[in-house]
């Protein structure tokens, strides 16, 4: 059809021909076939075929494409990996069938994709939709690196929980085709023989993007939006979930088109996402109840049947090895930590209430399994005696017969023995232990049984819950296979290997050959062995000309090791030219989204290079030239990005932020930017720090929120800013200035270290808090949108890093950050208040005594004071002198009642103890400042007269003008303390 | 899935895999897949994979599922052939690709329909959406006489002619397989293997049902429609066709939507029609811009080359006989007729342009073929001389030399002539006759390229346009073809049989067995020997039991003959159940949706059987099943209404007519039977004509338009109310009246025959026109969409056959038609004046003389005057007393001048003549009601007078007081035809 067409490669699938493949192969699984949604939708998964149906106890399998709508990924066209439509092909299976990934892999084979060459791996993606009351645990599946499929187990949908739960497979058709046929941009998929994708879809590509980014009529969507909502409410209220929920999606759509306008502040996002999870929710219900109503249709899903366990002989006496394997599908790296932990605790506890005699427990975890090994198993348990309490011994012989017959002997049978002092009848009752499999089948059911994750998810089981499925059990003691059974599963002596191994099963012939049959078999239990192989490696790989910073990157290459079984490390190499791109956006890309271990040189220079992990033997080429592919990809992504910000003045992405809301009431991202930078500057001049570069970086602050690149990686807000600000030909501080206005951009980050950096940071997060808590509130509970919370630990910690803010009360600072609405009085208060315990858990966390720290939290504004006395009290408090002033001063305290001023009439002092005292009062200078060395110095003649006048003098005397006289010197010396520190919560 | 679903019968396709098959046959041949598109779409067409693709040169060849939603077709899942979701598979063919009904064929052997049994038919079916501005020619496909397909060539879309043509095939799926798996009701399609079609989809079925026929808000889906329309045109502002179209077609969705809620009025759809046809207009004229900004990107279709005639060599040369067949696809059958007398005509006159001898011309056609058969043809032209005109002899020898030299020869080969009186030099030329394919080539090829038909299109052949593409030339003169070409298209001796037949082609030997051949592979050229086949198999089919009103059913029988090439006639029998039905319920469905000729017994009732006719050998038993489920599902759904309706009061019925908008200014339908039953009963009081009939009937008047059968067959509205009225135990008057107020429905049909008939139908028609001329005004040029012009000819029908109608002014009548709206004097006498074109132009139609018909046409008012006066004229123009009499009046008019009154002083008279004419102008007594024979008798005296006066008497006297007399004399003459006749229109 198109003229001059190039020859395709024989055997190359054209998209529709995949498409059609994958839909015959899930089909020919059991999958009808639904149409697209007739309404846009921003993914497969919004088609009642998946939202709807995933309701309910009715069976459902179904195989579907779906053009699925991102406004916000609208790019024109030019992007050559993102596009406003892309296409899905969504699988949902009902119930979960059992083995979904190994269905799944089927498929992939449908379409030509040698599974066995290939680095295909199920990398943990959770997925939730707060808009549709959604969510779900799974993976996403990386063919060589690229993301093909979302792969999930759905848990909740429209709030409402899943029984049975569904399996959803998602591929991205677009990039699986890209790959499969080698291409660099989306346009040139061959969509049909001879017909590019480009041909075909480019001008709606364009089209519809400058319809999402440009041309959408606001106004007009905005008033969508609410026909939408109210068609949907009124189906609802009409008992009809099918048309509500096609305005469900609706809204979803008309929101999203606001949302790539930028017309959606952040309150209105939360109020809308709502609205529309209030709705989902309300269809949902609905649903399940229609879908009652008509008693299921599609009939219903039945339970599966609990396993029975394996018969099994008990062959041998001598103590055996005990392995316990429990097979899972990909367990994400922080559960698999967590979940070795547990085994290790279980197993123990477990076998401590036995009494079979055992060596130590040893734990070892993949993603796809935990091991327990345990040496030296008895047989059997020890025998032992159990004894009975029966009757006491004065009890009637009545009572004492029917203990005995109770126990099926007779009363002679029994013996006595003291009981908590009293003497009892008892029956000594002779217990054999029972064989080691036996007893081993219980402990080993709790532990698998027993298993939790930090999220938990259900499958085909029915009473199982864990991180992910548990899909077999290998329990063997010595040749022996324990019997376990836990729910559905039942043991065997078979384990799991690779799923491209041949066969992927094997039988294991004792215990004691497991490991050994493991690692035969390529898989690497143990994650120290897995991270030597995978550091070693890696070194090798690059040496001589890189090295891999195995100390700075020790978190991702703890994580990659927890993703494969037999780690193959693979050198990638990228193109040279890429290197012009910023550091933070070259490892950001390799670290966050690839999981790839950048390589540098000595000097600390990035390498073209990286290392990548497969999983198990694979074609090298194929995998390496495919996930350099990736790379290449993303790095051609923020190429663009970078490019297209480095032809854009400053001034123009700054002016950008006019299009970002903040919220409603706050008004637009420039306007806080341009209250951020007025803000800084006041606090400046107050301070005495303004400069050229603080008045530069406040113009410029945040600009590189309108960059492209901070667009689509958040992260590198402040960094990209930086790199701009230098390109542009700003001073290097006035970039490290605008880098350092968004730190600490998370706890434990660096500081500013320049003061206009600081004063930026500082009036940031001010400026935050002060709007948020007079528009929104300032946060309860766990929610907490604008993370409020955060910017306020990055405002003390700022503060407190900065000697020069010492003077700075965060209040008065606070009441300077003038917020387009008013901020009360009370507000203030409260921000104060939330500074105060913001304060308090900064300073616990970081090891401080409570009482302590409550005792300098009067000085929460100033939180560098707090610091200062904090560390003075750290060596005060051993001090007899300042213990000695602080006693005198609490005593002072709890004596004298509350709102006793500190005045009193000399004259009417008569005792000796109580003149020196007035005297020791009289003459103590305070320091002008809090310091408690000075302050000690100051009042270290206070000690003695104050133990004096306890000693001598009775302060309540009968003569009222002499008691208020001493009282009024007690307050004296009680105020001597005042606004030092809040003296009742010190322990001395 | 389904708990106890019946097996599939082995080979039956369940839906899903018919959709896949589908598609997979059409990629094969070259088409790609698309999605379905991502919002409403009432039809494939809409999908911009058509409507857009469609426009402009590029190349298309696409293949998709459109899931097509139509809101008034909601029947709650309740009807078993009725879904307001049906799914269509479209496909298009861009060019043309010359054999699209036979790539068709090989789609429905793809799903397993055995083409050769069953009886598969191309019946004409034209499609145009004006809000689309779309049009095409094409058929419906019939499988053996279900519709399965609409197959049309598009010409036009968007308001813009298609170059190339595409051919758009569109399967409605549901019935195929409904048809394929011997299926009662759509719920009970195998939708997926051992799941049915209601389990997946019965539940939205009726959900969006109840959206659209009873919950849908209107106010929120006027306001849709609004805010769409509003975004497409600021789409189209901004240049971007894409986004524009998608909101057009969500306009289209919305307007729907309103529709099935009954809330457009007849002018609101007009105007949101016009509003959509102007959008979708400038989508498409943008979208053509933008592909040739974009340089088309999937290149351009080339023209296709012009045929070269077959080489022949002229063998014998005795006159032989000459066929020339022109091969078509399926013709509809008025077109066919016209298209025979077209090809007699042109080769007739294209022969007696040659000068070959030649015997008779006879034609033939077949919907499939046009054949003209000449035998006797000469073989070659006789020669002749020919003479050519050279220079005057008195020219200068120069200029005859030249002469002579241009022609080739010398002066003293040139001969002299008298031309115009003038001597000339001629040069006769002896020519020789041309060979007979030479010269039958020349004529064949205008045959063929002048046949027009009333509806003509284009398809891949850049120069042809006809009613249906030409698609081969059949042209032999004896053993020799005639090497005729027009445009693609070279004649050769292959003619092409029926499309099952094996081989479909044949070589033709001679023209002389070219009949013989075709009627030995069956097919029967002649339209007579057809008829007959059909008429006889018909009757012996039916014999004895029954009979066909072989008269009665001409039309329909004509209409047959012209849809076969070889007529198999089957009968076919219904359950007896049916016959319930009303007689006309039951024949309006055979004839008009089916062309099933109705059998009834020796009384004329109807028997439980039909007669079709099949095209060729088909498997009998099978094409007679499924004409019998089809008639049956037909005859369902008709008696699912009619029972619907039997359980409704009839009270109930008339109550819906307040939810049918008539006009938005008019009201609804219940406030225009309001009108029309008040008017009836002041005419009938006017009249004398009350009674107890007429006052119930008015209150009945139209209440089936609110039945449900009604509603599907509108052409049984007035006839189901007579039905139902009788049913309801109303008296048979009045049942007759509510009838007879619909009569009549179109030209032709009979009038009322009952007084209260004819004052309901006369009350009706007047209120319609009233209503309308004060409104949306009078229909002027074609467009007439509440078909005015047919209610006044109606109108005039019922008066001029209601003798009692006589004394009543339809001007009167009418300005007693009340409106909702005021109706001005300049209205009614625009309304007048309609009615006399009206009369005038029945009254021509019927064969009136213009000039009488416009003679008596000031009596338009009271038409049955006007009829009789007509009848009167035929005697009165041959008698020689009213022409003498209209003589005089005439004449008298000629002389008087406008203007005159009749009044003269007699006194002033003095000549005999004009004595002798007042005497007789005194003496007539005029007629009191308009009538020729008494006015001949009342002005017999005059003749003699007016005579004598004219010759004795010069009326223009000197005497300005004599002439004045004359011409009062004169002006009294003249008067005596006033108000009988507009007599200069009478020619004598």
């Amino acid at each position: 059809m198109r003229r001059g067409a190039p020859p395709r490669l024989p055997g190359m699938l054209t998209m529709q021909e995949a498409l059609a493949r994958l839909t015959a192969y899930w089909t020919e699984h059991g999958a009808l076939i639904v149409q697209p949604m007739n309404t846009e939708v921003g993914a497969g998964t919004l088609n009642p075929a998946t939202f709807l149906r995933v309701l309910g106890p009715e069976p459902w399998r179904v195989v579907y494409v779906e053009p699925s709508v991102r406004p916000d990924d609208s790019r024109y066209g030019e992007n050559p990996n993102r596009l406003q439509t892309h296409t899905q092909l969504q699988v949902i299976l009902k119930p979960d069938p059992g083995n979904p990934q190994e269905l799944y892999l089927g498929s992939l084979a449908a379409i030509g994709i040698d599974v066995g060459a290939h680095d295909v791996r199920f990398v943990e993606d959770n997925w939730a939709s707060p808009a549709l009351g959604a969510w779900g645990l799974g993976w996403e599946v990386w063919l060589d690196g690229l993301e093909i499929t979302q792969f999930t187990y759905f848990q909740q949908a429209g709030g409402i929980n899943l029984d049975p739960v569904s399996v959803e497979i998602t591929y991205g058709i677009e990039r699986i085709i890209m790959a499969l046929q080698d291409k660099q941009h989306f346009k040139e998929i061959e969509y049909a023989p001879g017909v590019s994708y480009g041909e075909v879809f480019g001008q709606a590509e364009y089209e519809m993007s400058r319809y999402y980014l440009d041309d959408a009529d606001i106004e007009a969507n905005r008033k969508l939006l609410d026909l939408y909502a109210g068609e949907a409410q009124r189906m609802i209220d009409a008992g009809l979930p099918v048309p509500a929920h096609s305005y469900v999606l609706k809204c979803s759509q008309a929101f999203n088109v606001l949302d790539s306008r930028g017309a959606v502040s952040t309150a209105e996002r939360a109020a809308e996402f709502g609205r529309m999870r209030r709705l989902a929710g309300e269809v949902a219900k609905l649903w399940v109840s229609r879908r009652a109503e008509l008693d299921h249709p599609l009939g219903l899903v039945a339970d599966k049947a609990p396993a029975r366990p394996a018969s099994t002989v008990q062959t041998g006496d001598r103590p055996r090895t005990l392995v316990f394997e429990i097979g899972t599908e990909e367990l994400p790296p922080a559960e698999l930590r967590n979940a070795r932990e547990q085994v290790l605790r279980l197993v123990t506890e477990g076998l401590a209430g036995t009494r079979l005699a055992h060596g130590d427990v040893r734990v070892f975890g993949t993603p796809r399994r935990l091991i327990a090994v345990v040496p030296e198993v008895a047989a059997r348990e020890e025998d032992h005696v159990r004894t009975v309490r029966g009757p006491k011994t004065q009890a009637p012989a009545k009572a004492v017969e029917g203990f005995a017959r109770g126990h099926g002997v007779t009363a002679d049978e029994l013996a006595t023995e003291e009981i908590n002092g009293a003497e009892h009848y008892v029956l000594r009752k002779q217990e054999t232990g029972r064989d080691a499999p036996q007893v081993l089948a219980e402990v080993l059911a709790k532990v698998a049984g027993g298993l939790r994750a930090a999220k938990n998810m259900r499958w085909n089981d029915p009473k199982l819950a864990f991180s992910r499925p548990l899909r077999w059990l290998t329990a063997l003691w010595g040749d022996d296979v324990v019997p376990v059974t836990v729910s559905t599963l039942a043991a065997g002596r078979q384990t799991r290997l690779l799923r491209t191994a041949n066969p992927p099963v094997v039988d294991i012939a004792s215990a004691e050959t497991f490991l050994e049959t493991l690692g035969v078999n390529g898989i690497v239990a143990d994650h120290e062995d897995r991270r030597e192989l995978i550091v070693i490696g890696a070194q090798d790989l690059v040496y001589p000309d890189g090295r891999v910073d195995v100390a700075g990157e020790a978190a991702l290459i703890d994580q990659i090791t927890d993703l494969v079984e037999q780690p193959l490390p693979l050198l990638g190499t990228f193109d040279e030219g890429y290197l012009t791109l910023p550091d933070a956006v070259l490892t950001t890309v390799m670290r966050k989204h690839q999981r790839y271990l950048p390589v540098r040189d000595e000097d600390g220079k990035l390498l073209p290079m990286f290392v990548t992990v497969a999983n198990g033997p694979v074609d090298v080429e194929l995998v390496r030239a495919g996930n350099e592919a990736v790379l290449r990809a993303r790095y051609e992504d923020a190429r663009f990005f970078y490019r297209a910000d480095l032809d854009t003045p400053l001034a123009d992405m700054k002016a950008r932020l006019t299009r970002l809301t903040f919220t409603d009431k706050l008004g637009s991202m420039a306007d806080r930017a341009g209250r951020i930078a007025a803000l800084a500057l006041t606090l400046g001049e107050r301070l005495g720090l303004s400069s050229p570069t603080l008045t530069r970086a406040a113009e410029l602050v945040k600009f590189d929120l309108g960059s492209q690149l901070v667009t689509e990686m958040t992260s590198l807000a402040g960094v990209m800013a930086r790199d701009y600000a230098v390109r542009a030909g700003e001073s290097r501080a006035v970039a490290e200035a605008v880098f350092e206005a968004e730190l600490p951009r998370n706890t434990g980050d660096s500081l500013p270290r320049t003061l206009p950096g600081a004063l930026l940071s500082l009036a940031d997060r001010l400026d935050l808090v002060a709007g948020l808590a007079a528009t929104v509130g300032l946060p309860t509970g766990s929610s907490d949108p604008f993370a409020v919370r955060r910017a306020v630990l990055g405002l003390l910690a700022v503060h407190r890093s900065t000697p020069e803010f010492a003077s700075l009360s965060l209040v008065d600072a606070l009441a300077l950050a003038t917020q387009p609405v008013p901020v009360s009085a009370e507000v203030l208060a409260a921000v104060g208040d939330f500074l105060a315990k913001r304060l308090e858990q900064a300073l616990t966390e970081e090891g401080q005594p409570v009482d302590r720290v409550r005792a300098v939290l009067p000085h929460f504004a100033r939180p560098s004071v707090a610091d200062t006395l904090l560390g003075q009290l750290t060596t005060a408090v051993g001090d007899p002198g300042f213990t000695a002033v602080a006693a005198a001063i609490q005593r002072a305290r709890r004596i004298v009642p509350d709102g006793t001023p500190a005045g009193y009439d000399v004259s009417v002092l008569k005792e000796p103890a109580e003149l020196a005292l007035h005297e020791a009062v009289s003459g103590v200078t305070l320091p002008a400042t809090p310091d408690l060395p000075q302050f000690v110095a100051a009042t270290a003649g206070l000690v003695g007269p104050v133990d004096t006048f306890f000693d001598d003098v009775l302060v309540m005397a009968e003569d009222p003008e002499l008691r208020a006289a001493r009282l009024g010197l007690l307050a004296a010396v009680r105020d001597l303390g005042e606004g030092l520190l809040d003296w009742p919560q010190l322990r001395l």
